[in-house]
């Protein structure tokens, strides 16, 4: 057995059985360790942001780490940006990278690059392996480290020669580590806080968003008062009807600051202190009003359901405390394409037990409250802010949920940076509708060049924030790629296209010219 | 004048007058002042690997550097790949990253990340600008360094508020550095091996490679009776009819072996030792054979062309002692395409100054003997080996040329990395004709994974080396971005829309079916 089929055993044994791809000469013996070897989903990216971003929605998912595999530094450099938004997510992903074989890599060929280097500003854990026996083991490592408490990006740079070497056999990835807990004197401070009867926010992020998270919130808020929202991003959230909905901090500062001016507590639920975005000149960095006091009740890695359960108990807040909440009413909308239409016909749209995966930027900013009475699905969303995340996202996600409906929205912008997910959703056949939503800009610029004082964009100016001359047709990309497309411009041709791909399977792609 | 302004302005001035961008938040100040500065022309890629790959090919023609303007870490991580290749190429970049505003910095915010980190790799010269009073000055060092010799990326990292707040002007670029030399002692010791009556090769990479160069060459082989090739890749290289053409060293180390073989000197003008691309277990890293003895006539950065002529002059080598040689025919063809049909079509398309950037791979492996006989052209090539080069590397040299048609030679699994940037073309109006090579396979790692002694791939493997089911169609793919194409998969359907892509002007696709 060589150092990469000991490798690959180890991974499959450890539970690491998807591996999403984009290989090279280095990675030559892990590809062929794949025919002799059961039980790995190997799934290839034409591009390597598709297979970062692919690993982080399994993970989301599945909430087990899958693997990668990357040609040397410029295969993982490509990868990077949508590593960035895994690492914000705290996604866990054995990320392995092919390197030169160790006696080649002091010639300086080609591809000879700081491997190291690129890895370590997103992951948490790096190791070069030294020669084909220790590979295994070092698998194993980087197993335990993905799957981490808080989990992790975990990079395993593999050269060449310690694959094609013979290895010792497979390793044993060390027992998990202990259940991730919560601090009694967290509870008790946020306790203390929520029975102040001053103005207190729930902040809720990470695993305080699933549905029994979501109850308990709102148990809390039932019995001590207290607002609950949402970080303005989050890794998942269970939504829909039968779900507590919450609304979060908003993106834009002048509307997150009156939002939070009167509270005088905010206990953090695995969520950060809220931050703005982006700096602007003459406003606040720190959303939170003077004077407001910050509880850390966990964070992230830490049991934020058991740390909700406990806080309840500490309240006495019981189920019979959980007032009902008012649904906005939705229903199938006509007439032209507006932000207000579009929000209706996706929340219509939404199949029970669907994967929503956001990157509708401006487009999306009104989506939250009718899709709150939508079917009970799951929402995903980018941590990191680096945009061409969701079309790869939403390929780990069918991966991780054959049995789920994705539906993936995406500004016309973002899906641009990684419209190659396209063909592996085609390859895989993958039960995913994208939405592109295509208003040929940069929609948010317009807005963040005021935001930033800059004023009014030129003609110069303009140029750079919009996508126009020519016009992106994305039903041509999408054919280009084997994926069914079709362009809407009214919203009743969005509801029907959006009929269509939630009653089919397999990908689908839906332009709304807007 | 704010900081940006003072930015802006230093670049202009400092001779830097192109900007390569995609830009986000961070940097609107620096796009606002692109309305209010005269000089700079800004071109938008809607995937950061395109803005990078750009600025590389516009190095390479102008020979002076471009801007650059990239969105904080993640917008850096999606170039690195291309600013890679531009490094390997010794191109010169004056690379600007939009980093938070230096107060921000600390409240990790979605969008923080080591961008220092990440820069270093690739990058000689690293500085993030801390206040807006030093922007300028720091903007006027980058060109300097970017105009060094060797040429060099040259990363700026710009805070937002280094942008918005108040400047005290522009800066002056430091005056250029003396104009690169060569060693004497480097000139005799590769006389000396000339004058031996021993096998010598004289190995030529960089500006060796320009048409006076390769005529010094051709003199020197003439009086000498050394043999003159060219590295496997170089970053140009003046080919076609008048031109004194060589051969370079095969990429297959079982094909350079032989070749090598024979020689007990070789005298390196700015080329590396050289040395397999990858590592293959039971074959050499090293490719000279053993007792062979490498003398180095310059490195990067040095004149070549003056060395050349110095070596010329100890070696009493005249313009009558060059040998004419001998041009393979070149005749239209017909019938079936096939790897022989293909190089006859490019070689008989390329039109007078046309500029080839070629990234074709194994398709291209017979290219260089037909193309010799083809019009005069210049012929770019990839050095570090990291694919999705050759289409934004398009867009830089048509912006840099815009006189001269650019000719596009790319593998399908290359294009699909970058294939953004026939958006840009279609923008920009670029006179670019991509000739992409639809083998729906990483044909080249079919061979690696026999090379790397996989054996032969299985049904799981095989998977990860091919990019069908689906087909790509790249006339969809070019459509939707706004580039005309058609597909060919005839040797006369391949000269007709050759010939209709050069005799257009702005870009075109030619999808070639193999």
């Amino acid at each position: 057995m060589n150092g990469a089929e000991s490798l690959v055993r180890t991974l499959v044994q450890g539970g690491v059985d998807v591996c999403f791809t984009n290989p090279g000469t280095s990675e030559m013996h892990f590809v062929a360790a794949l025919d002799r070897v059961e039980g790995m989903r190997c799934v290839l990216g034409l591009f390597e942001g598709v297979v970062t971003g692919a690993a982080d929605g399994y993970y989301r998912m599945k909430r087990t780490p899958a693997s990668t595999l990357l040609h040397l530094g410029p295969g993982l450099a490509n990868g990077i940006a949508n590593l960035h938004n895994a690492k914000k997510a705290a996604s866990g992903i054995v990320n392995i990278v092919g390197q030169h074989a160790t006696y080649h890599i002091d010639y300086n060929a080609p591809l000879t690059s700081d491997i190291e280097g690129l890895a370590r500003p997103m992951s948490a854990w790096v190791r070069t392996s030294p020669d084909a026996k220790s590979v295994a083991r070092d698998g194993a490592a980087a197993i335990a480290a993905a799957k981490g408490m808080p989990p992790q990006i975990a990079t395993l740079i593999l050269p060449a020669d310690t694959a094609w070497n013979e290895a010792d056999g497979i390793a044993e990835v060390p027992a998990e580590q202990q259940r991730p807990s919560y601090s009694p004197h967290a509870v008790e401070a946020a306790a203390r806080a929520l029975r102040s009867g001053e103005p207190t926010l729930l902040l809720l992020s990470g695993n305080a968003l699933t549905e029994h998270g979501l109850a308990l919130a709102q148990r809390i808020a039932g019995k001590s008062g207290c607002k609950v929202m949402a970080q303005t991003y989050n890794a998942r959230m269970a939504r829909g009807q039968g779900r507590y909905w919450v609304e979060r901090v908003p993106y834009v500062v002048e509307a997150a600051l009156p939002i939070l001016k009167p509270f005088r507590h905010i206990v953090l639920v695995e969520a950060m202190d809220p931050v703005a975005f982006f700096a602007y000149p003459d406003k606040p960095s720190l959303l939170k009003p003077e004077g407001c006091d910050a509880h850390r009740l966990t964070d992230v890695g830490e049991n934020s359901e058991a740390a909700l359960e406990a806080l309840a108990g500490a309240l006495g807040a019981k189920a019979q405390d959980a007032q009902p909440q008012k649904l906005v009413d939705i229903a199938k909308p006509s007439g032209a394409l507006t932000l207000d239409t579009i929000a209706q016909a996706i929340a219509v749209a939404i199949p029970e037990n669907a994967i929503v995966i956001d990157e509708s930027i401006t487009t999306g900013r009104g989506f939250f409250p009718p899709t709150a009475a939508a079917a009970p699905h799951d929402w995903l969303q980018n941590l990191g802010g680096s945009i061409g995340f969701s079309p790869p996202v939403a390929v780990g996600a069918a991966v991780a949920c054959p049995d789920r409906k994705v539906i993936c929205m995406v500004g016309d912008g973002s899906a641009m940076y990684t419209l190659q997910a396209l063909w592996t959703q085609a390859r895989e056949n993958l039960d995913v509708t994208t939405v592109v939503f295509a208003n040929r800009k940069y929609q948010i610029l317009r807005g963040e060049f005021d935001g930033v004082g800059a004023g009014e964009p030129g003609k110069r100016a303009q140029d750079m924030l919009t996508l126009d001359r020519p016009d992106l047709d994305w039903v041509s990309l999408a054919k280009g790629m084997g994926v069914p497309a079709r362009a809407v411009t009214t919203a009743d041709e969005l509801n029907a296209a959006l009929e269509a791909g939630v009653r089919g399977s397999g990908p689908s792609l839906v332009e709304v010219r807007m």
